[in-house]
């Protein structure tokens, strides 16, 4: 049987109301391995340094609900079977593993690799980003909520990695019943998410892999090495506890069980990368020198 | 008057015998702000994991003289005003200072920003990039040498940010009389590198940035943030101890004097793209899964 697989590119930042997050986009594309499939970029406007407006509780709403709309059109004219995604922020698997459910109809299990467990609505917090999964459920703003024709039933959908959150967080995801795998159960076996995706029943997996599910001593493109970030700047908030190799390991036993139909990789924030791009800039000869 | 600029690339690795810096050499022409004249890119044969062979004392030297011929024949044909190189490890700037000297008649200062002073010859170490001022300056192993037609005249070099080296370094430096501000004397001001290149008369300066020069707990890209390394990897090696705000003022600071013929930014290692990089080929669906 032949598939198509699509990759989508989204170097959303608006989500998590951080420019970086485009940049780490768009060197996200360029460090991948080159696709099989087609390839499509949803336009995102570039960071100016300008501060996005707060829309109704969410900020960047209208840029958001444009983005959103763009990826669906993308989908539309595709019409994949799996989907590579790109990000930008975690907002960005939003509208493609809506469209995943719909074409497998509800036989689509969803596995969140993440550190934090993305079920906020606007009444807790202003950014999207960390309200996707809510969404994918039916759960939060409706104007993101109503872009989900089919929900994902909480049951088709376990945590990995997540070990900790805020108590309004604990609330949520108890009161959905969401399964999770911590990091110290996912060291060196995958069975608790294998036993998780047997129950299911389901023959088709989307990921997301928000990559702060690394351990930020290990890697260090992600939010928490922010330079100039002040010293409580990330206080409370859980950091990741994996490592590549355990990810990597865990994705290939999913992968023995049943079909990857969705990967969606988010939140890379190289800032190195940054540093030396802007550096080069300000130099003579290769840049445009002291501004 | 007008004048062209070339961009040359070349990542070369086998200069420091790392493969990294080849990956490190891609990435950097990625960042790199758009070239404003011709582009050049030497051929060097890609890291295949296999050991370089030690020749007659220089690890990969038939390699090395390659690349090196290559470099000057992109020269003799481009016949540039300026360059800018972005390597690769530090020997890329072999052949493009050594042609500037000749474009400039000899009048053309060097400064070697970097954390090492690059003099070593074969009866010290086996990598040529810790080789490569000595060369230029006519120290050290003929196959490279003889490829300096006119050699850099000792008192037009400068190191910046060096503050420490090995006993035999130590030597050749006091013994060739090179000058050297320290990352304590550069902190605030550029006022000793600025005496200095009044002092040499000279109207152009050639300047080699070693990425390393950069303190290692600020900008992670460099040899001392290698992945699993053994604990006792660096020990002994000075770190760089300037700021990359440091940097950029300082080479500013130059322009404002002379004009800046030559820039070459070296020994760009960036583990966390490498690392997001192999964990991707590695995942389903976007990789090649487990191997």
């Amino acid at each position: 049987m032949s598939t198509k697989t699509l990759r989508l590119q989204i170097p959303q930042w608006q989500g998590g109301n951080l420019e970086a997050y485009h940049f780490g986009g768009q060197l996200l594309a360029w460090l991948a391995p080159a696709a099989a499939g087609p390839v499509a970029t949803v336009e995102v406007p570039e960071p100016d340094g300008s501060e996005l407006p707060l829309e109704d509780g969410i900020v960047a709403r209208s840029a958001l609900l444009r983005q959103l709309y763009s990826t669906e059109e993308i989908l539309r004219k595709e019409m994949p079977d799996r989907i590579v995604v790109l990000g930008g922020d975690c907002l960005v698997d939003l509208a493609p593993f809506a469209y995943l459910n719909e074409r497998y109809e509800g036989d689509l299990a969803v596995l969140w690799v993440d550190a934090h467990p993305d079920v906020m609505t606007p009444q807790h917090f202003v950014h999207a980003h960390a309200m996707v999964l809510g969404n994918l459920i039916g759960e939060g703003d409706p104007d993101f909520t109503r872009r989900v024709a089919r929900p994902i039933k909480p049951e088709k959908v376990m945590y990995a990695g997540l070990y900790d959150m805020s108590p309004t967080e604990w609330e949520i995801v108890e009161r959905l019943g969401l399964r999770m795998a911590t990091p110290s159960q996912l060291i060196d076996s995958s069975q608790p998410v294998i036993d998780w995706l047997r129950s299911t029943g389901a023959r088709h997996v989307a990921i997301h892999f928000d990559l702060d599910v690394i351990d930020p001593v290990q890697f260090r493109s992600l939010n928490f090495s922010m330079p100039n970030a002040p010293p409580d700047a990330f206080a409370g908030v859980p950091r990741g506890r994996m490592t590549m190799a355990q990810v990597v390991r865990l994705l290939n036993d999913v992968a023995e069980q049943v079909d990857v139909v969705g990967l969606g990789i988010t939140e890379h924030l190289p800032w190195d990368a940054i540093a030396i791009r802007d550096m080069l800039r300000g130099l003579p000869l290769i840049g445009e020198g002291r501004a």
